[in-house]
C-alpha cells in the first residue's frame, strides 16, 4: 500500500563521544523514508536547498522512494549541529538554520493524494493538518510531535490529533502533552484527545504501546555501541509505518510486528554517524535482527 | 527444593506522594520471602529486636517461612525512614539507625545448611560469604549488593562474586561495579567477574538478564499508581528465586520463566505500603498477572 511521509530533510553535523561528521544526512521524512523503503515504496513530501547534493537525492530515489514531493527551493537546506554527551540521551543543538525549511509549505503532488499510510514527522500541527487536507481518504494516519508545538500550538495540535490514527512520541512530549507523569494515566488522556494508539518512545529502553484496552512493551535492542542516537525515532517510525503499509494488517498483532520493525530500524540507525548504517543494510540484516528481537523478549523461549 | 535468604528485617516509615505509613514491615529478607512463599517454602536468617511485633513473626510462619534462623537480640529492630519524590524513582533517606542489625552475624541452624537455593541479600559481602561458609553444596546462589559495598568492600565483594551463580542488581549498581556505563559491556565485565548470569533491575523499565550468550529483557508491569516502590527489587528477587527453588529448571526456558515471576511479585508490591499487597495477594492474582505480562511482551500476540 502505498506511503507517504512529510517532514525535514536536512543536512546534520553532530559530535558523539564516538566522533563526528559533518554534513551528514539527515531530518526526520529522510530517516523515516529510508528505514520504511526496506518495507514498501515511500513516497517523500519536504524541502531542499540548492546546496543539497543531487547524487544523494539519485541514490534515495534508486530505493524505491520517490522524491517527486520534494521541492528543491532557491536557498540553503535545514542545517543542525549538535552534540550528543556521554550519556547520549542528553544532548545540546550548537547551531540551527532552518534554511529554505523555514518557509515549508507541503504541498503533494497529484500522484501522491490517494496514499493510503501517512506519516507526518515533527513540523507545525497547522502544516501536518494541511497535508491530511490534500489526501483523499488515508486508511491510517501516524504523527509525531514535540516539545515546542505541545507548549506553543496546542490548539492546532489537539485539532490535529482528533484526525490521528496513531500518535508516536517519546516519553517527554507525553508527559507534557497529558500533564500525567506516570505512563499509563498519560496514554489514557492522549487516547481521549483522539489517536486508535499511542507509541511512546523510551530510548534505551524501548518503545510501549496503548490501544484501546491492550498494552504491547517492546524493549530496545541491547547494543554495546550507539555511535550517534540521531534518527532512533524517525527510523523507529519508518520501520513501523512501512512494515504496516507492507503488511496492510492493522490487527493488534498486525501493529506488535510492526512495532518489531520499528524497534529493529532504529536498533540499526544508531550503530553508525547519520544514516550510514542504513545505506549498508541488507534485507537479511533486518530479518535476522527481527528474529533476534524474538529471542530477547520471548518468555517462552530461550 | 529448599530455599534460605539472608538479609536485613526492618521497621520502615515511608512517605510518597501517594501518603505515608509507619513503622510498616520491612527488610530485604522480609521482602524476599513473602514474595517467594508464593512458590516454594523459605528459611529465613536475620535478626529482629525486642520491639519486633510478635504476632508478625506469627503470621510470616503461616505463610511457610521458616523463622527459626531468625535471631530475636535485646535492642531495637533494624529502623529506617524514607520519602519517595514525585517521581518515585528517587528517594532520601531521613533517619536510619541499624539497632540489632549493627551486630548482626548470620548464623545457619544446623537445619538449613542442606538448603540448595540460596539468596544473600544485600549486606556486608564478608557476611555474604560467611553464609556460603556455612552452607554444604548449595545449587544456586543468587546475590544482591549495593553501591556502598561495591565502593568500599570491592576486595570482599569480588571474592564473593567468584561464588555467586547470579547476580541481582540494579542499573546504577551494575555501572558502578564494571565501570561501564552501557548495559551490555557492563553485563560482560560482570560476568567475567563469577557469576554465570547477571540481571539487571532498571526500575520502572524492567530488568535484563545476561546469561551466557543470552540475553533477555522484560519491561515492567505498566501501573496506574505507585503507591510505594519500597522492597520491588527484593520481592523481584523472592519471585525469580522462589520459582526457581520450585521448578528446579535452570534452563534458559526456566530462569525466564521465573524473571518473569519475579516482576510480577515486583509489580504487586508497589501497589501498596510497606508488604500490604502482599499480605492480601493470593496465588490465583500472581497466576493472573503472569499471564497479562505474556500479553504484554509476546511479539506475536495481541
Amino acid at each position: 500500500m502505498s506511503l507517504v511521509v512529510v517532514g525535514s530533510v536536512a543536512l546534520d553535523t553532530v559530535e558523539t563521544p564516538k566522533g563526528r561528521a559533518d554534513d551528514v544526512l539527515g531530518g526526520a521524512a529522510l530517516y523515516f523514508s529510508l528505514a520504511a523503503s526496506f518495507f514498501a515504496p515511500v513516497r517523500m513530501v519536504g524541502v531542499v536547498g540548492a546546496d543539497f547534493p543531487r547524487a544523494t537525492l539519485d541514490e534515495l530515489r534508486k530505493r524505491d522512494i520517490d522524491l517527486s514531493g520534494v521541492e528543491e527551493a532557491p536557498g540553503k537546506t535545514f542545517r543542525w549541529t549538535g552534540r550528543y554527551h556521554e550519556d547520549v540521551n542528553v544532548r545540546d543543538t550548537l547551531h540551527l538554520d532552518l534554511g529554505v525549511f523555514a518557509e515549508f509549505r507541503p504541498k503533494l503532488p497529484e500522484a501522491y493524494r490517494d496514499s493510503a499510510y501517512v506519516f507526518l514527522a515533527n513540523i507545525d500541527p497547522v502544516l501536518q493538518a494541511s497535508v491530511l487536507d490534500q489526501l483523499r481518504a488515508p486508511t491510517l494516519v501516524g504523527c509525531d510531535t514535540m516539545n515546542h508545538w505541545i507548549a506553543e500550538s496546542r490548539p492546532a495540535l489537539t485539532s490535529l490529533l482528533r484526525r490521528v490514527g496513531i500518535l508516536v512520541i517519546n516519553d517527554e512530549e507525553a508527559r507534557l502533552l497529558s500533564g500525567e507523569r506516570n505512563v499509563v494515566r498519560a496514554a489514557a488522556k492522549i487516547l481521549e484527545m483522539g489517536p486508535q494508539a499511542v507509541l511512546i518512545k523510551r530510548g534505551e529502553y524501548g518503545v510501549i504501546q496503548f490501544a484501546g484496552g491492550s498494552v504491547f512493551a517492546v524493549p530496545a535492542f541491547p547494543l554495546e555501541e550507539v555511535t550517534d542516537p540521531t534518527g532512533a525515532g524517525d527510523c523507529f517510525a519508518g520501520g513501523f509505518m512501512g512494515e504496516l503499509a507492507r503488511s496492510g494488517d492493522h490487527s493488534p498483532k498486525g501493529l506488535r510486528r510492526a512495532i518489531v520493525y520499528g524497534s529493529v530500524m532504529g536498533s540499526f540507525v544508531v550503530e553508525d554517524f547519520g544514516p550510514r548504517r542504513l545505506l549498508g543494510l541488507t534485507k537479511d540484516d533486518v530479518e535476522r535482527r527481527y528474529r533476534q528481537f524474538v529471542s530477547l523478549t520471548d518468555i517462552g523461549g530461550g
